[in-house]
């Protein structure tokens, strides 16, 4: 078995938690592959450390928050390597385990006491392919509080035409992210659909609509004269220009998280009722 | 090929125009099946006329509101035999045409120039199996304003508890009905999920829930000595009691109905924007 | 100084506490006027025993939830008698303290250490005066799920005309009771303002309203052979026909409230993020 | 009489009524005075031209869309001028009347058959005093979608502390704006309170608030590193630190509009509905 080690590099904790990690898997001769710019930070570890995207492990730790997981996936896309993330972020919905149980959490792992859960990913296509999305798309005007004016259809049906600060389409993983900020309804991640989501639309009545992961959600900009961007992810941003269109289907990659219980619910009561905000 | 016609008894308009189209269909000598009390309220085709759960036909026209449509429906449950909804009610969400357009639309139905559209429907457990819901089922007091305590869970995870006036299970046809008045999502009709919408939850914060076709939803009454019941589709109730459990799963059964085009999102807007009120 | 005892009387723990704070009282000398059903249900008392309407005290202390709070008030409404209320109930929002802190609290009312809060009332008139709203007024159907179909109007101007189960009608106090529960904005206890929330309407957009406390709000029935009712703080029904109309303003009397401390928004955050379930 | 003219100077159809309204009423013999930047735009009048915050008139038409009656609004405030607002824009909520009905709406203006309506406005502190706010003032990110860490208080008692892309502290005429989008309630302009609406805040369960016109609303950013904007009616920003407060009370000096109807909620239910998109 080989694990790779990803850390968030902006705060001391998470940096000193991954080393501590490295040395408890290295005690247990499990062979590891250390992110670049992790092993750089601590000094330490070079010759077992690799490019996020060239890792070929078995399972990658992600030491970090949901910005860190995202930021990992999108760099293995495509390869099937299940995440195992340990919370040292503020809300931590797409990780697995808090950092006060990672070693006993580690053990469980290592004796094979987990699933994989697979998460549905978003395609986005703005004339070519852009990077994929596990949480949501949000497509937003490049100066704030300037509306947009959008038309959304599916599978060639108009479905609403709105003025709005942004639309965002969100996967079941992103439904409990930005999408619920912007009103959007809880999805179990086991349903096959997409959300559609304005953010501040000016009219009374925009509603979110939820839309099968087979259609094709097709969003176009309809006022001259507007830039906005795409944000996948909270990751990749992309220009988009009047009248072009941006369009969202299911992804034929998913991603792979380690799970050591099912606790979907839990997790929206928990960390989504009191703003998720870490002591 | 034989077409069976049933009507809303309580307009006038509903009933004439359902003589209408029978002697329409009878002078293109299609062979009729009628109703017993509409044939009743009319006085006229005795010899045809039929109890709605014995129709043996290869459609039912229904001409009244979305009442007559779920109120037929479940007559004829398990039966694969499509509706052709001609609305004569104030929304009329699931019917297919308004009554002006009805004699074009049947030359064009006789005509072969239709499809079927299949939707969903909500299998109901209490003790013993309830009718299915096409729309959805409806937990409330029996008192008005009175609230409920409540349990859901999902495949044996608990989501939520809360004090209610009343909790809402529908499908994805029943989304643009009573749990789009409680503040639910519109979801799509080929979204396999259900939707989980509280009714007025005495709580800041709860939120509507999206879950797969594929999971058990359980409903539980924490509330001693309070009685509820549930409604199914607006036409069955059964009484709920203290500690009961009223179990939710996809049904074996669809509902089947003809329609001329696909206009799903265009509903949306005309029928709900403006709430739907016919002059 | 003269106190008036109140309690509910249908759990044993607030007539036991009743009695405590009774005898409490009257080893420190004061004079109590104990409501006559407590008296009854504790067998004790009958001497100082009084009808609630009849009570002639310099403040009321009720024993009880909110319920027990908004049916005091209805009985001693237009005296300008306080209420200092002990939560014996599972939300408490009008209630200033919990049972376990009401001897201390005591002290301090009796050391003259508390002010008093008036609240403002709402009038309420259908073809004669009813009993005024501290918290609100709803108007909703007889019958569960049945919609009704209402125009709303202020200071004769037309505000909206929608179906719904029903319409709330509520003081700046009711803002985080029912009308909280139908997805109205919370509304500090100072603004001179009414607010009025539809329950459950078939309709994408309607909007909760905020009007002045100095405007005339008319509710008309519009739906033919609907009867709907008034209840009144929950307390107090009243039917209604169709055509009929309700007419809302400022009641010229308010309800007093003991307080010890300035708390507003903490009760928001305490009582209704969790849905204020005791344990 | 002394009329002051002012105009939006990006649409062509602006400038060329604003053109024809001056011809219109010089032939009337009424004194004018003319926004010089308009003048410059139309080549003509130079000699009755003026800086807008230097005019002395009795009135000011300003032919625009909302944003030209919050800008003349800016510039004039404190000096008790009434507006009247002809539409040029998408919506013209402010506006008083539309293109078509300016010529006999003049005439009823001139022969003095109209009102004068007061609105409410915000008044803003960081460290020294802002611009007023007719509509709404909105604290946000810098950089689209990265939330900020805020913390409300009403009266030196702490309201909220929440993560959110931002809040709005709108006055009643902003709740039919940028604070409806954001899903505040509507707010008769009668009313003596000021709305505080987060956006897309990161918590199940914010709720928008309404508070006394009375009161001090103080706003703190409470997230290390974070820059965020005020922005002032959409017309005026002001960068804000970590740990800076922003104090908002209502203002001494009102905006004035001449009105020909009062039709308010007319407004709300044709303008907003259908999100006020002009063809």
């Amino acid at each position: 078995m080989n694990i790779g080690i990803v850390a968030r590099l902006d705060t001391e904790d998470a940096v000193r938690l991954a080393d501590k990690i490295v040395e408890f898997l290295q005690e247990k001769k499990i062979n590891l592959t250390i992110d670049c710019s992790l092993s750089l930070k601590l000094g330490k570890y070079k010759e077992i450390s690799c490019e996020l995207e060239d890792m070929d492990v078995d399972m990658i730790m992600a030491i970090g928050g949901d910005g860190t997981i995202l930021r990992t996936q999108n760099f293995i896309n495509g390869k099937k390597i299940p995440i195992f993330g340990i919370n040292m972020g503020t809300v931590g919905f797409l990780t697995e385990i808090e950092p006060e149980d990672v070693f006993s959490a580690l053990e469980e792992v290592l004796a094979g006491n987990y699933f994989i859960e697979k998460r549905m990913q978003l395609r986005v296509c703005h004339y070519q392919e852009l990077p994929s999305a596990l949480n949501e798309v949000v497509i937003m005007t490049r100066k704030p509080a300037k509306m947009l004016h959008i038309e959304i259809s599916v599978d060639d049906e108009s479905v609403e035409e709105l003025r709005a600060d942004g639309l965002i389409i969100a996967t079941p993983s992103g439904s409990t992210a930005y999408a619920m900020s912007a009103g959007g309804p809880i999805v179990d991640p086991r349903v096959n659909a997409f959300i559609i989501v304005p953010i501040c639309p000016f009219k009374l009545g925009a509603r979110p609509f939820v839309v099968s992961n087979q259609s094709e959600i097709k969003v176009k900009l309809l006022r001259k004269g507007k830039k906005a961007m795409a944000v996948i992810d909270g990751q990749f941003e992309e220009e988009i220009n009047y009248m072009d269109e941006v369009i969202f289907k299911k992804s034929d990659n998913y991603a792979f998280f380690i799970r050591l219980t099912k606790a979907f619910y839990k997790r929206v009561r928990e960390k989504l009722t009191e703003g998720g905000i870490s002591p």
